[in-house]
C-alpha cells in the first residue's frame, strides 16, 4: 500500500528538519491551521524514538506559542488521529468562537460560515505567523 | 466562571501525580478511552512549564504503549481541544475500523454500532489495560 504522507516534498511546506516537515494546512473554513508530519513512516507516537518525540513536542509548542502571539485565536486545538492516513502527523489549529465548527472539533458538523471580515483579518495575521515559523523553529536540539 | 475540570477528585480516576490526573473516559461507543487532565487551570499547552509538558508527553506515550500492548486497537487517536472546557486535557482513544465513528474522529458523525461481541472483548481487555496503568505510570521524573 502506498502512503500519501511518504513523499519527498509536500504542498505548502514551511519548514523541515531531518525528522519532521511543517506545512500550511489552512482552508476556506480554518485560516490558521498547520500540520507537522513525521518524515519516517511510523504509525503511532510511541513507536518514534524518545528524542524524536521530545523534538515533536517542542515543535508543536513553539508553533502554538507563535500562533497565540501573532493571531490570538480563542483556543488552539492539537490532534493526531491518523485513521485515514496511519502515518504520524499532528494538526495544530487556531479556533474562534465564530468559526465554522466551534465549539465542535474541526471534524464535527459544520455549523456556520466564519464572517468574511474576520476571516480576512485572521488570514492576514496568519501570513505573518507562517512567515515567522522558520525563525521560531530554528535552533531545535 | 467555574471550570468543571478544576476539582479535587474526578470520576473514574485511575492515577494522579502532582500535576496530572488520568481518568477512564470510556463509554458505550468507545471501550478504550483515557483522559489526562492537568490539575492546574491552564488553557493552552504552551502555557505549562517545560517540565510539565515533558511529563505530559511521557504519560501520553506510556498510556498509548500500554493500550497497544494490551488491547491492540487499529489506531490510537490523541487530541487536546478544550473548546468547551478551556483547561488542558488530552484524549487518548483506541480506535477500530468497526467503531461508531471510524474513520472519522470521535466527534464526527456517528456511522454505526460497534458489533456487540467485539465491544465485549475490547472492554474486557480495556479492564486489564486500565488496571495496568498505575504500574505503567510509576517512576516518572
Amino acid at each position: 500500500m502506498s502512503c500519501e504522507l511518504c513523499r519527498d516534498s509536500y504542498p505548502h511546506e514551511l519548514w523541515r528538519d531531518a525528522d519532521f516537515v511543517v506545512v500550511d494546512a489552512s482552508d476556506a473554513d480554518l485560516p490558521v491551521f498547520v500540520r507537522v508530519i513525521a518524515r519516517d513512516h511510523v504509525k503511532e507516537l510511541s513507536q518514534m524514538s524518545a528524542q524524536q518525540r521530545a523534538r515533536l513536542l517542542e515543535i508543536i509548542t513553539r508553533i502554538e506559542r507563535e500562533m497565540i502571539r501573532l493571531v490570538q485565536p480563542d483556543k488552539v486545538n492539537i490532534a493526531s488521529l491518523g485513521n485515514m492516513v496511519p502515518h504520524v502527523h499532528w494538526h495544530i489549529v487556531g479556533r474562534w468562537q465564530d468559526d465554522a465548527f466551534f465549539p465542535g472539533s474541526i471534524w464535527s458538523a459544520r455549523l456556520r460560515d466564519m464572517p468574511q471580515d474576520a476571516f480576512a483579518v485572521r488570514r492576514q495575521a496568519a501570513q505573518v505567523f507562517l512567515q515567522s515559523l522558520p525563525t521560531a523553529l530554528s535552533g531545535l536540539d
